[in-house]
């Protein structure tokens, strides 16, 4: 008898992404594994795969591979699999626990969800403490300082790479999140499979339900903690994940959750390309000094303009997270529906005006 | 004392609609006007405008506009705004009323539109009786009954544009029901400010809410009815506006609607210049015999050789409506993850196979 088919769905999906981090580990190229016969939904989602060495070199010790776990559902069926599947793929497999410091106990918590990461047979096994600062609001500050920890602990055990919990569920409020800012089709692509420096953080369940990932741990008699935070409606994700997902299921149907997954894959690989040939673009809008000629700007579409745009006031000195869709079209307007409008403050003190037919954006 | 701001705020945006349509009409180029002036969000969103004769034929009688009217809030205050702006702007303006038949009363309905169009000075006005199919389900199948009757009427009377109530709300419904597909951002694109055969339906209210077009009747007395299907939970988008929509509020915050509106509008923006990258590749792609290449399209960014793929599948007589997110990517996969995988189906008995390096689309 084989094992229940939600421990199935989660070891699959692991065990797809141990053989990507295989393939890049030993510098084999796809054509001489047959990976490309999996069913591989994320093939071609991450950032290139970081150079690697040729075969003489390949490196004799096995991989490590760490999971980050909060205790919760999802990282616990995430830390499951990966303890079932490393040995089997001659892979070692670690885990990772950060104490936010934000609840009475968190410490205490920390060490339970080691002793459980221990008693799955990983190893290294540790707890960080972290703390967290207020910048971007309580949900961005603990996620910089989480992230944070991660990096360090990667960095600290060598490993290869951090698989996250994250499911198709999180995955469908990211992209809601993104479209309540209305700032375009990056806020809509929602998290990658692959992310982070030289793709070190890996996403395996993002195309699985949260469903699947508690059955998972039903079934395998794991405990698991629910975090009092993921039903706070003080936290936006929470609201929405209990009301607001909820309400709008019940008005368009039970696929909203895969339409809103599906989503964030189509407008990630739109925004890439968009995003690509704004680079391209930008250098054959730029006068011989370097300032970017409006006549040219405006005879490019309306989407790869505003990327340039958008490009160079990052460039000149504005925060990527303050510059909104308004800046942006009100830069565009200088090209567009030009009538001698004065300069335009965009945030960090980044001043843009046009003179003589050429766009001036520099710090003021 | 200057009329109620919401009296304002709709006459403002039929005005300046009027006064592009007056441009085109008259064949004069934006540069001769100071249209520039006034702050346009609208002005790259429609189609190219249709060829205009030079000044020496422009037509000496003056453009008729109709306005298409159900009675309801929004056309009602379209209707009079339209009604109050015409005049001043040497335009003829009258309605079209759609009775579709649905309900008991219709008829007469439709008969008190008329003569509350022609109340506000409208001429001509009238009704137009129209048979409701089935195909694509009830909704669909109203609108496609109302824009053939719409279009009829604008050629009969010869009018240069028909007027469309759809507000703000209905675009930011229209992104939802968009995102409910998952078919990609094209679907997340909303209403167009300009559409129809040569930019004929324009949509003077798209970035102005429901509530101020409420407002702006209620301050002109203008009595208005409340088509009970908006409020039917039978029908989808009844369930969004009176539910879902407000649910996503509480989770999100009252910014929802305008988010969903500029999404609207960045996604059209980068979907147009998306599709016209592709139309331009599919011709480099292409082998001496009309084949599409698998290495070339391989080396294509994602996002636009799905978008060739799709059209190629279109071209060979697969259904637009019909060909899912889910095909194309079976289509992709012969590109990206080739093992040899037989032929695909698709809609409309498209079939899909590779062959020999090449991607052979034909009907079966």
């Amino acid at each position: 008898m084989g094992p229940h088919p939600a421990v199935a769905a989660i070891r699959l999906a692991v065990r797809r992404v141990l053989h990507d981090i295989l393939t890049e580990h030993h510098g084999t190229g796809h054509a001489d594994i047959p990976d490309a016969a999996l069913p591989h939904p994320t093939t071609h989602a991450g950032p290139p795969a970081p150079p690697r060495p040729p075969a003489s070199t390949r490196p004799a010790t096995p991989p490590l591979v760490l999971v980050a776990c909060s205790g919760g559902a999802d990282s616990m069926a995430l830390a499951s699999a990966l303890a079932f599947e490393a040995p089997r793929l001659g892979v070692r497999a670690g885990g990772i626990t950060v104490d936010h410091g934000l609840q009475a106990g968190s410490d205490l918590r920390a060490e339970e969800v080691v002793v459980r990461l221990r008693a799955l047979g990983l190893d290294p096994v540790e707890s960080t403490a972290v703390t967290v600062g207020r910048e971007g609001g309580p949900e961005a500050a603990a996620r910089d300082a989480r992230y944070d920890a991660l990096d360090a602990a990667a960095e600290r055990h060598g490993a290869a790479a951090v698989l996250l919990g994250h499911t198709r569920d999180d995955q469908a409020e990211t992209v809601l999140l993104g479209l309540a800012r209305g700032s375009g089709i990056r806020s809509l692509s929602g998290m990658a499979a692959v992310s982070g420096a030289g793709g070190r953080y890996r996403r395996p369940f993002l195309h699985l339900d949260r469903q699947t990932a508690r059955k998972a741990c039903m079934a395998q008699s794991l405990p698991v903690w629910d975090d009092p935070h993921n039903t706070d409606p003080a936290y936006t994700r929470s609201r929405l994940r209990h009301e607001g997902l909820p309400a709008l299921e019940k008005a368009l149907g039970k696929g909203v959750v895969e339409a809103l997954a599906r989503t964030a894959q189509l407008s990630r690989d739109d925004a890439d390309a968009l995003d690509g040939w704004a680079r391209q673009a930008e250098a054959g809008v730029r006068d011989a000094t370097g300032l970017l000629d409006c006549s040219k700007l405006f005879a490019l579409p309306p989407a790869v303009r505003r990327r340039i745009l958008r490009r160079a006031a990052i460039e000149a000195g504005a925060p990527a997270g303050s510059l909104f869709a308004r800046h942006i079209e009100e830069m565009d307007k200088l090209i567009t529906g030009w009538r001698g409008q004065g300069a335009i403050n965009l945030p960090g003190k980044v001043v843009a005006q046009r003179q003589g037919g050429r766009l001036v954006i520099r710090r003021g």
